[in-house]
């Protein structure tokens, strides 16, 4: 049994769109249910304790029950992706049976027993453009309706993180709504992934353990999908490529100059290819990213090692002038959105703005989204979903809901306490996120105390 | 498809009896499979890549090959939590189908289809004294034997553990061979618990959201027992009780002073009754815990709030005096195994001895186990894997293994490899376990890198 504590108030009809995946946006149906259902006093009554927050929602402030037997209805119901993802939330949300009801006296009616979703889509295909908009009702009462683009790129060179690690990410990407995983697989540090075309690249890993199958590799897309989101795979050539040569030490331009790749050498652009046939079949997002950062195109490639420490100095302003030129941009401003920066608190992260320095509505169109970067140099499987969470879920309301709601003047003190409602509902759900507002991100509370104020 | 890389030496059969439950060990025959899977370099031959190292074993150097249609026979096969158990490990070991395996040329035959493991016990029932000793036999080549006893105390007062997570700490101490996860459910900061005889106890609880339902504790309960793990639950009385009289101020000797438990009421007795009645149907175990500590017999309760500052310095040597009066005695010395202790490094753990200061073989027997204590001042969700990973695990091993692997000239060189291995297979399962040899425990990696050296 669980308690819903919202609707009631009136409702109207909505619709948007947006130009990311359509179908993970049924998870937000259950993250109202459960967070409601914990009947926690609201704080703040203006807005209601959900994380990001939708385009379009009416609620109200009673409480009412939800059935265990709720039903799906709607077209949504006709979705393989709608469906698993009702059932999985059903079971987050209804956890035990009633086998000791009998020694409690209060016993609630339902309230609740149908969810109606309609999906704006006639596809599950997840791939950039498709319209993603949905609406939600609740008993006829309530009423979600979704837009937003938002992805995180996790960095499996610098340390390996597992498959069932990764796994963990993109559930815990699903509850906060951030629908593309930006993969950067493989960098100077190791080449993790298995190439069939090439077999000896990976043997720049780390070690045997810690190396990604294919079949790995088409594990996380295929669970990815089921929660509606798309893996971009990267690939960042030629400058961060020095593990490849482990494997196949022609790509080093010398033993002594490990990268970028010898691109003199038709054995270069051979294997590039192998690799990009081979991701082909395992990745099928259109989008798939090459890195291209920090090339010395100068005449001393031993400098070339020293660069990487001030990539995270080049600033931010791409986007500005990409749009000018007429190209779409996904913002990521490394000062801010850099979640290994663990200085930045969960309020600078929330006030960035993709749109900033863009002036003229055409261009503002270009920009499809934005991006946190967990880069891996201090996070291995010990610290990354601390140092994702919470902060990466505050850039997923900058980029998932309306203005209006997240930037007014009372904007932030109502975001803490939901975003430390919605830190706890992560904790519930196993997630590591750390406490919202610690001075650095990823260390520990600083005393006994509730999740809900720390 | 997984790869064995040990059998073929000699093999003897052996057996081996404990005070603690039966089953769990099944877990050690696949953790072995494994771990040796992988294939790394042995960087120390001497000894197997097992943690912990168990009573008896033999084995080789020679790789071979694990049939996914693995099957289980010997009595064993007869025992549920057994079977759901080896079904449980075929899941974390065989993750994927072949789809992908038409990409390769290397298609091993499988040289390993079956495991063998005879069960002493002759029942399912956890319970102090049970016959917990075992034969393990991969391919008729391969034996290990089962012993020991240890334990981890969880508090889940200064910061509620959501119940998804205490599964996660359980599934990793079955891992671990840790077998009795000891609940320290209730302190002087929060009541989390429902007891349906006074419901009104959980109003001490930190939220209606940090709160276990008795569905809750009866989950944690069976998720336990099929990993082979007693709960031994804790009520703190009657010093560490403030939170008990939010719910009930009678129970506070006054609105000043709020602990200990006033235990000039009746009603006192009454609420313990119930509680205790209550608990009893959900905890099995015929062990209970009662804390009694820090209780000022002297006439100024107002110093009591001050004493729980000074618990962590009682210092050790408690089990001496136990034993010396007959009494059995679980062994927990404050200044090595108290997990919050950042400071301590894991050979610290490691080099504790729990029979210290006892001379007398028909003593040494009354020392029945050991406990690391998981105290939750600054552990909440999101850093209490870390911080008790992977140094209850050298516990773990302290507990189990033969003295003659642990306690030897190399022993600390051949047991770091091997526990930075372990840690690394407590990450591939999703454990967040933290690098073995960092300054403080559960601080991040200091640069890219391997898990396997760091």
């Amino acid at each position: 049994m669980g308690l819903l504590s919202i609707p009631t108030s009136s409702s109207s009809s909505s619709s948007s769109s947006s130009a990311v995946p359509t179908l993970f946006l049924v998870c937000c149906a259950f993250f109202v249910s459960q967070a409601l259902g914990a009947r926690i006093p609201h704080p703040e009554r203006f807005l209601p304790f959900i994380w990001p927050l939708p385009e379009k929602f009416s609620f109200g402030n009673e409480t009412l029950s939800l059935d265990p037997a709720l039903s799906l209805s709607g077209n949504g119901a006709a979705f393989n992706i709608v469906r698993e993802a009702f059932e999985r939330y059903k079971g987050i949300l209804f956890k035990h049976g009633d086998r000791f009801s009998f020694l409690r006296t209060l016993r609630p009616a339902y309230d609740v027993n149908k969810l109606s979703i309609t999906v704006h889509s006639n596809s599950e295909e997840l791939q950039l453009g498709v319209d993603e908009s949905y609406n939600l009702f609740v008993s006829g009462a309530h009423q979600l309706s979704g837009s937003g683009g938002s992805q995180l790129r996790c960095d499996t060179s610098r340390h390996y993180l597992p498959v069932n690690v990764i796994k963990q990410i993109i559930e815990a990407m699903s509850y906060a709504k951030l629908n593309v995983l930006h993969w950067h697989i493989i960098d100077e540090q190791s080449f993790p992934l298995e190439v069939p075309s090439y077999p000896n690249l990976w043997k720049g890993s780390y070690s045997e353990w810690e190396r990604y199958t294919i079949e790995d590799a088409h594990d996380i897309v295929n669970f990815s999908k089921m929660r509606g989101i798309n893996v971009m795979a990267e690939v960042d050539v030629p400058g961060h490529a020095a593990s490849w040569g482990v494997g196949y030490p022609d790509l080093w331009p010398s033993p002594f100059c490990k990268q970028p790749l010898d691109v003199s050498k038709k054995f270069t652009f051979d294997i590039l290819s192998g690799i990009l046939t081979d991701m082909r079949k395992i990745f099928p997002f259109e989008l798939f990213h090459l890195g291209g950062d920090e090339v010395n195109t100068g005449k001393k490639p031993s400098t070339l090692f020293h660069l990487s420490s001030v990539r995270r100095l080049l600033g931010p302003g791409v986007c500005p002038k990409a749009v000018a030129k007429g190209f779409r941009c996904v913002f990521s401003n490394q000062g801010v959105w850099y979640l290994d920066h663990l200085n930045v608190p969960w309020e600078v992260v929330y006030d960035a703005d993709p749109l900033e320095g863009i002036q003229k509505a055409s261009e503002k169109k270009l920009v499809i989204g934005g991006e946190v970067c967990m880069w891996g140099e201090t996070a291995d499987t010990s610290d990354v979903q601390q140092t994702i969470w919470p902060r990466a879920a505050a850039a997923a309301e900058r980029l998932w809901s309306p203005r209006d709601f997240t930037s007014g003047k009372h904007a932030k003190v109502t975001a803490l306490k939901r975003l430390q409602y919605f830190r706890c509902l992560l904790n519930r759900r196993g997630v590591a996120a750390a406490p919202v507002t610690n001075f650095y991100a990823r260390t520990a509370p600083d005393g006994p105390g509730s999740c809900l104020v720390q």
